[in-house]
């Protein structure tokens, strides 16, 4: 299967938490060997960003899709 | 600073690609603590996701959101 | 109305699960003139995407923005 | 494969406008059996969404994901 | 026109910046009566988010919807 | 702190719905001196958007990420 998203990142399932309607669920022993981001580059020249800066990279969890093979 | 979104992974730019409106940046050195996604408790259902389960983490790289302190 | 959104497909509700603050609504009688992408070039090229290619379209619930008139 | 996604929709590639970073990519011969979307419930009280209503349900580009096996 | 989103913000085109596939559009003259946070009742709690609380909210560009009637 | 996206809006917390899962955060005293959309120049063309035109933009509550500093 062949995808149109950049990020890939191998998880193991720790927890589920099911509510009436959205579930929380909470992953660990993650690994990625990449990770990609598609912002303006406006952004890109205002945080300057370039090769070797240190980032945290901030995800809201409904944007993250598992997926299970 | 605290912020509303479950992920936060610390990383390092990598290269910097831009373009005229957007800009594709990758990163390395990935290491994050914990993971979570919020999908419909259906899905949870179908996929039958529990404690344990192997699984893969997809993310369109225009909902990753770079950080810098 | 004009939106700057490029899928408008047109559907008529099936079912409305309330919960206490998110609520999931299915909808049949699915119908959609074309439907548009859009991804990294990158992406493009590494899943080799051309014109006759059969894929499937995956969108997360919570992207869907229902409009009535 | 399962994913948690709940937009399952079949399509073919019409047409790939490949720009320096994103791309835009076009699909025609759509078919969904179903579509679902989440929303809050003080969205559906005031659209007062119930069964048998036509909707549009409208979708950026960008959340599309085009998968292909 | 009634369609499921929390935010309706009124504001008046300031800028265009046409790429190839993408564009950028800047507003200002910005006005809302009220805004809408929809995150894990975790982040909430972390974050200690109560009544009063003077926050900065973050949306990239790419959730933003214009919509012209 | 400088981070990726293009849309800061000075607000106060007005209410907090907690769900089992999620929560409804609302805002009052909104501020922003500028924001911007990212869209498909094609929308930009069809909706003929130039500077001047008066627009309502339109956010799902989900993509609205509270930071507290």
């Amino acid at each position: 299967m062949k995808h149109g998203a950049r990020n890939n990142i191998t998880a193991k399932v720790k927890s589920v938490k099911k509510g009436d309607v959205m579930s929380l669920v909470k992953f660990d022993s993650i690994s990625a060997q990449e990770m990609a981001s598609v912002l303006t580059s406006e952004s890109v020249e205002e945080m300057n960003l370039k090769a070797g800066d240190q980032v945290r990279l901030v995800i809201k969890a409904i944007h993250v899709l598992p997926v299970k093979e």
